[in-house]
């Protein structure tokens, strides 16, 4: 018999995993509750035809296929399968395909469902997404996605909302983040008053590696890239772009005081920071125009978040875009969403041992089992325990003293009830605090008090 | 462009449906972390390896299998791909597959973590399977199971807590139903008894029957599946078993003097009651002869259980079968375990109208926008609400105050906010209760008190 193995990039999730990774998702859950978000759930496998041609010609080819159930080569002709063409008899024998994100049947779901939703719909939904991509340390080919979208409104308060949620989030598990804001119809502005409106990726790449390479290297590499002494010199503010966001937005204004959607950009990510002032955020938020996150898809607010406290990518991201939906047939439902990397987040909590010991804890008492009258003595106590919302187990078997401590050791069960004959004559039991060792006898209300 | 679809058998959640699943599984999930059950998770694609030969060539036929990645005809000869045959061909282009059940999966978990594993393991479950069954009503290719199970325990305590288990949950839920438990060592001695040792499922469906054909009925069905006059004979005291379970189990016990094993099934059905009585459950639990469920898995207990005030099928199941892990060469583990069907549950919640209003409400309170300076207003206003812990909205767009709070009532948002001129000068907000219709002009302490 060969040794079970789970497929590479897959992951079990052990009790203690399940823990923390559940005191992660109710946080970020309960936020979302507070601002109205509520949770939808879509199926794991979709059909082909919702998730092809949705993220790239790389993106189709890292979708898990679903094989036809029953004689699936039944309509396959001798021809096509002699032809060996892998992709095309893909098309043949499998018509349904695993998730790969969160958005994609998010619009399906929005567009099939539009007769019942009220717009504006603020909804989140926390499911696992497939992606065939190749496995690597922190990179998974089955992971958790977490994500909030409210389609229907254009209004400016849902980016607003969206940054107190994600700062909320932060504040409650602990970690200190730095949340970076930029919006896409600056970048567009810029591309168009230096003249150059195919390079906005090119430029915001090169202004990216002013602290590695300074001023003279990004003008540099500029060069390099093929845009013209003039639109360089236009960068000039943009590229040593610096001060308070205030201040920043100050600059940009004045260089794209003759473009209208990049003033419209400046005019979007000054309100959000101005209203978040009166908001008082307990992280800093600062606007960076080296964030370009999902160019072709974003149209306008871009935030991406980062921990200051131990070195990860993003933790969180998102943006505005103005046509999830159009993909599905249905055009001009301009939504903005974010999405919390619940693996790297789960990773900085471990790292910075920022999981609340509580919330790993599961049973808090444990009986330990002396035969079959203890036990029935201690089945009465455990069920007032119980009753009063404690976590409570009792040893199944009349195992050894010492294996039954060594099982509440092990699990970290942070009390030990004993009852013996003595205790059982007194209608009592012997609680030990595993942590100070300290013993004690009580009444089963007693136990309730220090236990519960 | 095609309207977009989900495949057949699949589901999306709507958020009413969303809230009312959690509120069940929130239930579920607390009961069992009050008996020291803890979760875990296992992937949803597992081996072909894993997965094949565990369920038998029906289960076999309807898993739904994730084909390979890249080029997976590269190994494929044209010789096989010749032959046409769908099975084979599955082989070798396919090698994972989506998880059917949760059992087969943990048993490969316990197999795979033993080392770290603390015996008893007591662990809980609650994701999807899917099956390529053909979808009716009622049944689905992709849902949830909520399985717990102990492994490494033989005590009876585990069976006589997964009965309190059951009983919490739907008294938690407020469904009453009707637990029924037999166990298969009494069934076996039943067979042996009387000669048929193979007859035990011939002789519980005809046995099933009794309400409906009467003892004559039976026992010419009996005869009709080639059992002897001898052995029917035999049976009769079985047939007309009646009274309470302790007259029940004194009538079997006389029955199957003879049978150590069957014997040894009246003393375990015996400790299991007589333990639970002095446990004083809510639900009635009955000793059913008839109750025959995956025979040839179980080894001792076997329950299910039945709503009482609706017709539906078995709702919750489990039983114990004494070699879980032997198909993945651990053998010598016993364990037992239940199953809540969480879909039929669910529709029965569903059909005496049990589901909470409180778990289904999402939003409490929404703010009205009636403008930029007015949403300012209200923003510091929600932010307390907020942090007081109420589920709190803005509406996002200053829109009709129609739209707004239609929006509002069909969100079934118990309480709506109103900041005009007047209330902004006086530091208040005209709060309306929607079911009532009143208004007051309250603080934001006020209002705190009267939402929260």
């Amino acid at each position: 018999m060969n040794k079970p193995s789970i497929p590479k990039g897959t992951r079990d999730f052990s009790t203690v995993e399940m823990a923390k990774r559940n005191y992660l998702f109710d946080t970020i859950r309960s936020v979302y509750a507070l601002y109205g978000y509520q949770q939808i759930e879509t199926p794991a496998i979709e059909t082909l035809q919702t998730l092809l041609g949705k993220y790239g010609e790389e993106g189709d080819k890292l979708l898990f296929k679903v094989l036809n159930s029953g004689d699936y080569l039944n309509k396959v002709t001798d021809e096509e399968l002699a032809r060996r063409d892998s992709l095309h008899l893909a098309s043949r024998i499998s018509e349904k395909g695993l998730r790969y994100d969160l958005t994609v049947p998010f619009a399906r779901y929005v567009v099939m469902h539009r007769e019942e939703l009220q717009l504006p719909f603020k909804r989140y939904q926390i499911q696992p997404v497939w992606r065939a991509d190749r496995p690597q340390k922190g990179r998974y080919r089955e992971f958790y996605q977490c994500d909030a979208d409210v389609v229907g409104s254009d209004s400016l308060l849902n980016e607003v909302e969206l940054m107190q949620i994600v700062d909320t989030v932060f504040s409650r598990l602990g970690i200190r983040v730095q949340i970076k804001i930029n919006n896409r119809k600056i970048l567009t502005g810029i591309a168009e008053v230096i003249g150059e409106a195919d390079k906005i990726t090119v430029i915001t790449v090169a202004i990216d590696k002013l602290d590695k390479i300074g001023p003279d290297g990004v003008n540099a590499e500029l060069r390099d890239k093929g845009l013209s002494d003039d639109a360089i010199g236009k960068l000039q503010p943009i590229i040593s772009l610096s001060g308070t966001n205030d201040e920043k937005l100050q600059t940009i204004s004045d260089v794209l005081k003759d473009s209208e959607v990049g003033l419209k950009g400046v005019e979007e990510t000054r309100f959000i920071l101005d209203t978040l002032k009166t908001a008082g955020l307990n992280n800093e938020i600062q606007l960076d125009l080296t964030l370009a996150r999902g160019l072709n898809y974003y149209t306008g607010a871009i935030f991406e978040v980062k921990a200051l406290d131990t070195p990860m990518g993003s933790i969180t991201g998102g943006g505005r875009y103005d046509n999830l939906t159009g993909i599905f047939g249905m055009p001009g439902l301009s939504g903005v969403g974010i999405s919390f990397g619940a693996d790297r987040i789960y990773d900085v909590l471990n790292t910075l041992e920022l999981f609340p010991k509580e919330a790993v804890t599961g049973t808090r008492l444990l009986f330990i089992n002396f035969g079959e009258k203890e036990a029935a003595y201690c089945m009465s106590m455990a069920r007032n325990a119980r009753n009063a919302g404690i976590k409570t187990e009792i040893y199944p078997d009349a195992a050894k003293m010492k294996k039954q401590m060594a099982y509440a050791n092990i699990k970290a069960i942070p009390f030990v009830a004993i009852a013996g004959e003595n205790e059982i004559k007194e209608g009592k039991v012997m609680l030990k605090n595993m942590t100070t060792g300290e013993q004690t006898m009580v009444t089963s209300d007693e136990l309730i008090d220090i236990v519960g």
